[in-house]
Parts: structure tokens; sequence; C-alpha cells
């Protein structure tokens, strides 16, 4: 563990998981849309959204999968990762309301690199909403001098 | 071109491409560390971050990130587009301040499923900051019947 609290290389094993969960609320939205520039209609008009298949507005899918960025930031590997890539497939919508639960689970350890390949999934009740994988870098408790880059995330 | 000024799968050829460009600000990066539950020191604490190799406080990844969908749901191809998969490689911080273009390019024309695959890359100052692909699927102006779904986009 790093002095931020955060896993280094030495810490993790395949199958290791955690978990953030967050309520994504009315105003997440509306703030998501204000931060992002995407005031898509199906996220802001509630008439127009009511006449689409969805029958109702939904959240941004990025608004979705920022909730797995916190988890990779308060929880695994915590604090002191770089995030170095992530990919997202969008299953399915999630409406004002819903409680979106963001796992990530060590898929693979790239001990050399200090690499972490994660697997990262959204689920609202209990249905996939999005899935996809995370590269992390993260520093480690042996290297001679730890490079210093491993105090920060993106 | 449907009905709320979206791109259908016809209007589209390999190397179109659009911008979608917004500042990113210390608000911005504060709402995003609310709606998102990541509030990771680096983004949120200025003597913490000062004590990196960033100098200073930096935008999540996602935040940047989420300038891409603005794109998408803007411009290319614009409302009505269905957003299926995003991939993300961060390549650079984003500090407060920093100006982010989003760029999307028409890399590849799946006319059969109504699906485009678009290059998807972010600039600050000339330098990229996140490159990677979306896939998104779109209506069609000569389908029998235009699926309702081609109404909406995450």
């Amino acid at each position: 563990m790093n002095t931020l609290g955060g896993l280094e290389i030495e810490d993790f094993s395949v199958g290791m998981k955690a978990t953030f969960s967050k309520t994504i609320t009315e105003a997440d939205i509306v703030l998501f849309s204000g931060v992002s520039g995407d005031n898509n209609a199906v996220h802001i008009n509630h008439e127009f959204a009511q006449a689409t298949p969805f029958s109702g507005r939904i959240a941004h899918g990025m608004l979705t999968a920022s909730v797995i960025s916190a988890a990779i930031a308060n929880k695994l590997p915590g604090p002191g990762a770089i995030y170095l890539n992530q990919s997202l497939n969008f299953r399915a919508p999630v409406r004002p309301g819903d409680t979106v639960h963001a796992t990530v689970t060590v898929k693979e350890v790239l001990a050399e690199k200090r690499r972490v390949l994660l697997e990262t999934t959204c689920m609202v009740r209990g249905q996939t909403v999005i899935d996809g994988e995370a590269l992390v870098k993260v520093g480690s408790a042996h290297a001679a001098a730890r490079p210093a880059a491993s105090a920060v995330s993106h």
C-alpha cells in the first residue's frame, strides 16, 4: 500500500474486486450536460424523451461511466493509480434515480510494467448497463526509486 | 438527415469529421467530482496536487472524454445516434482553463448494420490528450420502417 492508501503492484492478485455505488440523480444529469457540453434532448427535454422508446429522459452514457472512474480512484487501486485506458460498451439506458454499482475486478497483473488490467462493469438492479476494461499503472513497494508519478491519478 | 437534424447512414463517407470544443473550467472539475463521486486529491486538493509531478490539479480523464460525447451528440452524427461503445487512451493531463478540442472522424461505414466507426481525439494546444474510437448506430433514410430507436442517443 502506498502512502496515500492506494494499492501497489505487489498487493494485487487476479480476482480481487471492489465496488463503488452512486445514485444518478436529476441534478447529476443537468450538471453533466453542463460540464460535458452534451445537451442532447434525450437527456434534458422530458417532452422529447417521452416520445422516444425510452419513454423518458436517460443519463448520458459517459456520466454512468464516470462512476467507474470513482471506483478506480476511491477503491481499487485507490489513490496513486494512473488511468491509462478504458473501454466502454453501453448496454442499456440508466434513468434518473437509478443507483449504479461500478465493480472493478483484477483480470491480469503485469508485474514488470506495474500495470493492472481491470474488468469494469456498471450494473443497475442486477442488469449490466456498461461493461469494458481499464488499464491502470501503479507504484511498487520494492522500486529502488519509486517514481513520483505513482502519486497521481487522472 | 433525420428529423432531428442528425445524420443517417446514407449521409456518411470515410474521412468526414467534426469538432466540438469546450474549455474545462475550475467549476467543471468541482462539479464532475460531485456527479462522478471521484474526489481524488489530484483533482480537488491544490496543496496535494502541487507536490505531484503535475505541479497542480488536473481534470478527471473522464471529464475530458465527456467532450467526445458532446461532439457525437451535437455534431457527428448529431441527434438520433445511439452510442454503442467507446475506447479511451489517456495520453496527457488536462489542466483547469485548458480548451479541449474533441474531433470525431469517420473511419468506417458499416452500411448494412447502420453503424459508423469513428476515430475520436481530444487535443489541447495541438497535443493529443485522449485518443480512441467510438462505434455509433444511426438511422436510415431508406429503411421501410425506420426504427424508433433512431431518435435517441445515450
